[in-house]
């Protein structure tokens, strides 16, 4: 878990937030509301903090059950049924609890954060509104060269020569494209394109110029089965590091909200792995000692490659 | 509004859950918190009652504005801007509040609430458990006879010896399904199938024989925008009577929960009415005072009609 | 396969249909046109029909790609492809293909179906129309007793004397029930509850009698792979016998429309298994010849069954 | 209508797609079959092509009344159908049809269009593949400057010395950003960071300098209701221009395809207005000549004056 922001950097309006409690019959999760509207930092300038939620892990087992109260007094019962519900893909119950983000990201990586529809998203308007001074610019360790075994991922990291070049650069572009945007609004003194106090141009067309790795923000509400989904796609070591790195941070949020669920879903779903039929066939002739390999099967290399990585089988 | 439930009749789940509050730093509706968890009955056996809830009022603004605290602090604006985003149909703030049901409905009810797909559901299920000995009958004034103006409605009311044969055929059949679908159980003595004490037949066969006035219940869980579009199709005078009354009672709640979303849902949807673009052509004409007609206009005469019945002119 | 209705049963309409071709740019599918609008039996009186379609396999490949033209010349290439994509579920390619059908299925059995909401329905309206006098029936073969192990399916096969009472009494409270709703309708002679001639009850309301093992049918439009995961849940042999037959016979359909894409699905999906991040902890200490047993690895005992049925190894 | 593109630069994928035709049993329409394929071009380097579709006007005739053939025989009928279910908003018969574009399009015109979240997308991964040098420049007459009326729009069109100062400016850094983006990827000669024939940076962190008037493309597939829901509110004049012209663009081919829906959809929605509860009482009253004024309504004076603009009214 990423350490709090301190209060100190807080803005006002969220301490305002978290002067006082009301009271309420709700589900109510304690170590959620310890935390709750705090952001917390994600890459250079991002962050995520959670501004409601609905629900608890007693809401899933109650949900399960149309009942009418909690669920049962017995917390292992509960918990088996959690787990039970996860295992067997009963995924209706893990839709009863709902919880609301506020989070700055870049727009890269909002780009392929909407691929996930079954959320609710408001956006900050650059339509509407004026963007933010603020570029991702990666740390030197990140900074990976193509990787030749994977087309869209990340291989050796660059040296330091190199790395320093690559900032530069993207440094550079970025604060280009950000002057040209302030001189194209002509909000401000020393415009080189219309005259001073004159309206620039539309705010909508302004922004254009703007890299990708602007920062954007917004409110994204989801349910706790597809937020598991985002989850499990965008935590896993394939996904693109900068989402990880926000996938991360919301899933050791969401620990603190639903602990039964989550350890579930790590158990079922983050740890867990999909065997195919051949696989299971592969598998099953192991542990019986027989013979098998790639071509005895009929697997493909790649996926032989892949099974054997999930079996922590070396390489013969 | 309906009276609520006599506190006396509440199982002793839903008065357990209502003993004592917890403290929270989310949004709270102290006007939806007097009644949460209670059921308002709905029909003969149904009700309606809120289970959970996220948002408020305030939580539509501050999404639409992607901002970090509440809204603003002037309670006109808010409301101000709630309207202008009714009105310009920007739907994605309304999404930012989320409301969870716990409903009992026919199942003929149900069938035509699943048609709003984007809702979360967990329902009672008829494989697993027994369902009760509970099902619809009208009350005579709903009683109508097939309308002749609309295929899909009712008209006349029937005299009461008619409503006292209809009702008795309803009772009849249903006791009658009920019975066979105990003896189909058997875990009661007395039945006609199977020996005592053995096993009757499969829960999810026996099920088959209930008609679809059989009462089910659900969990039922929307996000404010689609609630919305819900009610504005069920609370419709052309809704089935039996799915009206439950949108009423919804609607009653809702209004409670987010008062000045409620009100521009009223004024812009409710009572609103969408005017085509000849429809439009009409009312300049007759704001003109020059004659028009449905000929003259190309519009046909059902439809002419209607948008009379709007303009509440009458028929010439 | 099931046998395909023969052709002199067709309803008129339908033969009208097959007619003639005409000729299209778009993507065909040779098998399918073979079959197209041909009803294929299900249950008693049921059925399911292919209305129209959208794409084949090299749509898939084609969307994967973003590509102008088709997909790559070899076909081996292709299908390398599509079982990549299955296997590491990237879904989106899938949804690139569409399929319609018309289905006649009893009520219970479309009440489990629409849990499936990313699909488009249009269903026969009984507000609106009358029903016909059709009620699922089960064959004796699939009267099972209720289950000891599985508390919603279905054990033991009945008797052939329990059978027959069974069959009895739920073919004749259908036959009561319509006669009642013929005579609540009013619209052929022999009424008790209405004047010959006259109004009858409202159809809304008449049909609230029927049971749910009443027929009703629709139009249903699905992406491939929303369609795929409705099979993977309801051909599965937990689901229930009277869905699963609808789920096999589609499944059956599905692989004349997009044979490589089916054989992935079968490979991957519904062939293979997900094990969890214990169960991968077991089979690597099978295969490595290591004792291990449910206590050992901290795995609860009905998990540890259903794993070692996975593995099909026998109880100890 | 736009100018179809010359055959002549057609890419030759396409044209080998439109060489031959194949015979089907499906619904056809002769129109669309016509353009199948072709790129339409849309802003400087966008187009929008159709891939694929499924279904006519007759489809959703046929899906209202779950019917086993076509629609009726008398075209009549069917329109005034297809009408009536547009004007009373009866929207599943739409969804019946589907249909699948391929769209070329600047990535700020991509952000606001996956709004729309029932649809299906495959986008060009630039994780994977080599984004294009082509960026979206506006024309002159398209420079507006920031609206004072409308927040997120444009008002007076810049002069020619201020557009060419935008222009340049626009070109300069979007080419700075791509030839950063050449040399970080280091597949060419020429690169100042990386040594010549190395492995450049992952194509995943090279692309975030990309500004979003970078063109994307994509495949996506929609059914007729969403689409007109689309183009209801991006062919309206209140959208950005940019998308604007895409929405405009599809809606005239989606007028080739399904001519009765187009028009009702036009009728209905395009041409239609929403008006709100107090709107209909000002309509009522200015309809009998009585006095009527933003005051003694207690309406809004920017919803006054919306009002008035739907009436032609001039102002007082």
């Amino acid at each position: 878990m990423k350490n709090e922001l301190d209060t100190a950097v807080w803005p006002n309006e969220i301490q305002a937030l978290r002067e006082e409690t009301k009271p309420t019959y709700r589900a109510v999760s304690p170590e959620l509301e310890e935390i709750l509207y705090k952001p917390f930092p994600v890459l250079d300038h991002g962050f995520v903090r959670i501004v409601d939620y609905m629900g608890d892990d007693s809401a899933i087992v109650q949900a399960a059950r149309v009942s009418y109260g909690k669920g049962t007094k017995k917390q292992t019962e509960d918990k088996a049924l959690i787990h039970y519900l996860m295992r067997h893909r009963h995924t209706t119950p893990f839709e009863m609890c709902e919880i609301k983000f506020h989070i700055k990201l870049p727009i890269f990586v909002a780009r392929e954060w909407v691929r996930h529809r079954t959320a609710n998203i408001n956006e900050y308007s650059a339509r509407y509104s004026i963007m933010d001074r603020e570029f991702y610019t990666p740390t030197p360790d990140v900074l990976g060269k193509q990787s030749l075994v994977n087309r869209q991922g990340r291989g050796e990291i660059l040296n330091s020569e190199e790395a320093e070049k690559v900032l530069h650069l993207l440094k550079r572009d970025a604060a280009q494209c950000y002057d040209t945007y302030e001189d194209l609004l002509n909000e401000k003194e020393g415009g080189t394109v219309f005259k001073p106090g004159e309206l620039g141009l539309a705010r909508e067309l302004a922004r254009i110029n703007l890299p990708v790795n602007a920062y954007t923000q917004w409110y994204w509400k989801i349910d706790l089965h597809n937020l598991f989904h985002f989850l499990s796609l965008r935590a896993d070591p394939y996904a693109q590091h900068e989402i990880q790195v926000y996938a991360k941070t919301m899933l050791a949020l969401v620990e603190k909200w639903v602990p039964t669920a989550c350890a579930a879903f790590m158990e079922y779903r983050l740890k867990g792995r999909s065997i195919s039929g051949k696989g299971l066939e592969v598998i099953k002739k192991m542990i019986a000692g027989d013979p098998v390999t790639a071509e005895s099967i009929g697997m493909g290399t790649r996926e032989w490659r892949e099974l054997m990585d999930i079996l922590e089988r070396p390489e013969k």
